[in-house]
């Protein structure tokens, strides 16, 4: 009786269009489509509610703004961070050529110092362009087009998974400074702290939270202590040398080197990794007050002049105390018990300060990734699930890849900084190079229109603008610096393990790409332009496989009764009197339905189906469709399935690409 | 055009039974079952052919019968193996009570002997009232009841895993005993032995085959040789001692113990070990030429006598030569080279002839594990699929069972026979146990009935027997002798291991009846015994989820139109304008079903579908149907399968108790 029915779906339409509150736009025209609001809908708890929360409604969805203050303490922990590993990795470097070498840094700092202002200068142009959030991808499939989006992407992504491996890392090796005998759990710690900052973002940070302005400035705070006593006891004379100070790496080096120019690039690419993540505030100047973009650029230039001054005072100062490179024991370490001439309160203060914003930073990680991977995976360079936004309302997938992908590279690694660095300021630079290329190329297309004449770009609006040369060269000249810095990186660091990263990005553009060629086929495949329907279907046949007769079959039966009238049931035999009982059987239950009997000599079950399923196959006509109805029994135990064989699971492995054929299974719960 | 494929059906059944030699015999009296017999068909090759062969019709089974010669071979491998590790066993329990000890394992070995000439003689009686074969299993069944018989089965199946794993154990000890520098890879070498023996056994080897009496015979000479050697040199006393014997047991007892009772009962119950594999030639009495009984009991008498005086002078020769028990050179290893003076090509002999004869012990256990598990599979009291036979003819899946396990237990263990003999011999004594009660309890009742009457037992006919009185002694006598040494096995050996078995048995049994429970259950569930034919479906509904509207779910719902006209097509709503487009298309495309779009507040897609589905499920009527067609991706490369969501999947598993909601997926191919 469908009318009633129809009644029932009205009504219940109707009540709950006037509840929902702001009205679903669903022209109802035809009355043949029905829209279910359920307000009340609540999905039922479970474990995963328990870990993560309750589910968030998409209507839930808040944007506060933020000051330039919050702004600045949200969005540069990352690049603050790498104070605590930068300047260390620069002397480990050093360390080759012994302790003499040492103060090669401080020029190395200067220099990266340098850079930082081009690099600042050039993004604080992309903010201004781009007013809702600049990242590499963007910025580089506006203005340089697919191939170089998907480097930027490769680049990025594998950079986000290094940040979190080396920010944890970094932040485990402060803690095992302060208390050595955790050294031998580092691993376990680390993948300890992933897996921790995983579960904290499955359920959902505010990025933009003021929560967490908090560590970073308590972190810069101890920093500024840290230095100011620091600087006074230099000044004044007091600042003594750091006692016994960590020798595990000098040890290594029995032989010293001589310094090579090769040796100061290497060290000077160890020292650029103080620059990742300054790129952060350009992806998240959506957050900020109005006017959004000056606010932004402000509060980069602010991060730039702290990260550049900390990052120079502690290098300059590990050199004043003799400070030694070392996995036991990190330079913050040994600057802080030197400064404050013992492990007391503020020497404890420095070191969990440094261990919070490294953790932070990891934590700004787990906002970028799975963005980005939403993003290329919406343009569908990715799979499309990686698009999907988690009962959170975070894109929960990236998320957990992500960690899983860090904690793995922890475990490889052994949570050691000094081994993972090679890895990481490759994709860094990568991807600043395509940005400021981008962003050059697209001053230079401005520059080529008329005052006041805009074309469309792919994603935004190119405007002519009248300092477009200063522009383009600043752009071009920020793209050129970053791309020679990756270079350096590349050839100095390739033996120390840069060669995985320049093997893996390739290879990840190709995998984009296949991916993109899948889900482009797929979409010409499922078109529906210059789709004639397809004649109706003429024909059903309907193929029952039975191992004997019993309500199960029957069941069966009953089922492929109401699909088809030309229904025949098969029996595949091995050993004949079974097959004369199941004949005898269905003669009495199987009502005058065909039954087929196959003798399988080989005592095989499926391959003389399929054989008589090919026989039935071959001398069909057009839209006649088969279904194979298969019996299954559904006990209540999960266990108990194991005293069954699924022949439907077998059955549709072995058809799966016949076309119209149509495996059911028609389940018999068995109690 | 039905009637054609009935023509069709009709002439290939009037060919194919034509062709067929023996003509199976299927009344067609109402031309609805149609019987397809295919000799020409090929299963196609594939890897498992490559490795196993190609598969064996059922109608290719032999059976050869063998005569004493060959029979004794064949059967007694694995008793005979046992003197490879059962005197050495004796002598590593006394060593706790140092080399003075040593001796006790003579008289210990004549009490061996003794419990031996036992077990035959009234094993003797159960091969002449069971021609065709009485296992422990079939003779407790019969005799005893269920559960008696599912004890005796787990008792077997633990006792048959167990021979695989010490015989090989003890075969890589003969070869770690001459090339000391395998001892390392022991473990890997028996595991390898282990996957070797369980390929040679899906290929499926002829139990009988007389191939296999070579080894036993080899090993036989072998034997023959090192005692006469031994012999003669005892007697002209120029037999002297082994040359710096294998310390390592000695070196363990610092502190001797006392030689205690416990302590001699220990080392008898380690002794009895010889005894494993005696009960072989009982189960393949079939095998042997007529008389078949009185043929394999003289077998047996005869393999008796041989296993009893080499068990004895093994271990009285040990003795003379004062040879230690080790885990790194085995005994009979120390004699063959005290014997033959050197380690020359007759101890090379010896160890090839014992580590051969030991790996075909554990071949046959391959032949008795899934012989046994088919059978109490057929029982159901174990999975049903363990009674099929593969396509060589054999159990293949009990024999995969026993190669893992056997396996596991060598990892576990790490090869060693010393710590695996602990949990051997209780289940070989628990069957010896039950078979002989079995047997005891068949005479007191043959005793009970009139001459020349007979009652049918469960599987067999229970005659009068005029000396039931002496028979049923001589087994009784059997079976308390076996049970008492089964205790004090049990008891001596508790803490070494044997707690172990004494845990599993009754856990076995356990999961037996519960599988066998389980069976039942389903038998009763569907049995069509007062089955009254259920009421043909009045009315059937079909849902059809769509994620959006392209020639996938055209496809579906093309197919979905074949099955009922009241189909509703439910798109799950997580984006307004997304669903806006959907409805303008199904407008077009959609051909008048109707659309109901549910909203997704929590952008959750099965759960909303299923609260739907539940609504729906509620009020419907009696014998109404609801089917869910799921349009379904088909990507032609295993791996693009991740790039999509396996609705039907978790929709399959949400749904799987419900009553009458059939799945579908209708499968569109994309290349």
């Amino acid at each position: 009786m469908p009318c009633i029915k129809e009644e029932k779906e009205k009504t219940v339409e109707n009540k709950d269009l006037d509840s929902g509150k702001e009205k679903m736009n669903i022209d109802d025209g035809r009355g043949t489509t029905v829209l279910r609001r359920d307000s009340k809908f609540e999905p039922n708890p479970s474990l995963s509610t328990l870990l993560i929360g309750k589910p968030l409604a998409t209507a839930d969805e808040a944007d506060q703004t933020i000051g330039k203050a919050i702004g600045l303490a949200v969005f540069s922990s990352d690049a603050l961070s790498s104070v605590a590993y930068a300047p260390q990795e620069m002397l480990i470097i050093l360390a080759a050529a012994g302790v003499t070498a040492f103060n090669i840094s401080i020029p190395l700092a200067l220099a990266i110092c340098g850079l930082l202002a081009i690099l600042i200068f050039s993004y604080e142009q992309t903010i201004h362009t781009y007013p809702n959030g600049g990242g590499a991808y963007i910025v580089s499939r506006d203005n340089l087009g697919e191939l170089p989006a998907q480097i930027a992407a490769a680049a990025l992504l594998t950079d986000y998974i290094l940040t979190v491996a080396v920010s944890v890392s970094s932040g485990v090796a402060q803690i095992t400074s302060a208390y050595a005998s955790f050294y031998p759990y580092r691993v376990e710690i680390g993948v300890l702290m992933v897996m921790l900052i995983m579960l904290i973002n499955l359920r959902g940070v505010k990025e933009s939270g003021k929560a967490l302005a908090i560590p970073t400035y308590f972190f810069l705070a101890t920093m500024i202590a840290l230095l100011t006593v620091g600087f006074y006891k230099y000044f004044t004379g007091s600042l003594g040398q750091v006692l016994d100070p960590p020798m595990d790496i000098l040890r290594e080096h029995t032989v010293l080197q001589p310094i090579t120019l090769f040796l100061i690039l290497k060290a000077f690419a160890s020292g650029t990794t103080a620059l990742t993540g300054v790129e952060a505030i350009s992806n998240g100047i959506t957050a900020f007050k109005e006017p959004k973009s000056s606010n932004a650029g402000k509060t980069l230039i602010m991060m730039a002049v702290i990260l550049g001054s900390t990052m120079f005072s502690i290098t300059f100062l590990a050199n004043q105390i003799g400070g030694l490179p070392s996995e036991e024991e990190t330079l913050i370490s040994q600057l802080a018990r030197t400064a404050f001439d013992s492990r007391g309160i503020m020497y404890l203060m420095v070191i969990i300060a440094t261990t919070v914003i490294l953790i932070m930073a990891a934590n700004t990680a787990f906002a970028g990734f799975p963005r980005l991977s939403a993003m290329v995976g919406e343009d569908g360079f990715l799979p499309r699930q990686l698009a999907f936004r988690g009962s959170r309302l975070v894109y929960s997938r990236g998320i957990v890849v992500l960690a899983l992908i860090a904690s793995l590279l922890i475990v490889l690694f052994q949570a050691s900084v000094t081994k993972l660095i090679p890895l990481y300021a490759i994709g860094v630079f990568l991807s600043f190079t395509l940005s400021q290329a981008g962003m050059a190329h697209r001053w230079w297309k401005s520059g080529k229109l008329k005052p006041d004449e805009e074309i469309a770009e792919k994603g935004s609006f190119v405007r002519h603008d009248k300092n477009w040369l200063f522009k383009m060269i600043v752009n071009g000249f920020g793209a050129v610096c970053t791309f020679v810095v990756m270079c350096v990186f590349a050839v100095t660091k390739f033996t120390d393990g840069a060669y995985l990263v320049i093997f893996l990005m390739p290879v990840l553009v190709i995998c984009f790409y296949a991916i993109h060629r899948h889900y482009k086929n797929l979409a010409k495949n499922l078109s529906l332009d210059d789709y004639i329907s397809a004649s109706r279907i003429a024909r059903h046949r309907v193929i029952l496989p039975i191992g004997g007769v019993h309500r199960g079959t029957l069941a069966a039966l009953r089922y492929a009764k109401t699909l088809s009238e030309d229904i025949t049931a098969v029996h595949v035999s091995m050993d004949e009197n079974e097959a004369r009982k199941v004949q005898q059987k269905w003669e009495t239950h199987g009502d005058g339905t065909r039954l087929v009997i196959l003798e399988s000599p080989y005592r095989l079950f499926i391959d003389p189906l399929l054989k008589y399923i090919d026989e039935i196959d071959e001398n069909r006509q057009a839209n006649e469709i088969i279904t194979i109805v298969v019996p299954e029994f559904v006990p209540r135990q999960m266990l108990a399935n194991a005293l069954h064989t699924q022949t439907a699971v077998e059955l549709r492995m072995a058809l799966r690409f016949r076309k119209d054929i149509v495996i059911t299974n028609v389940p018999y719960v068995v109690d």
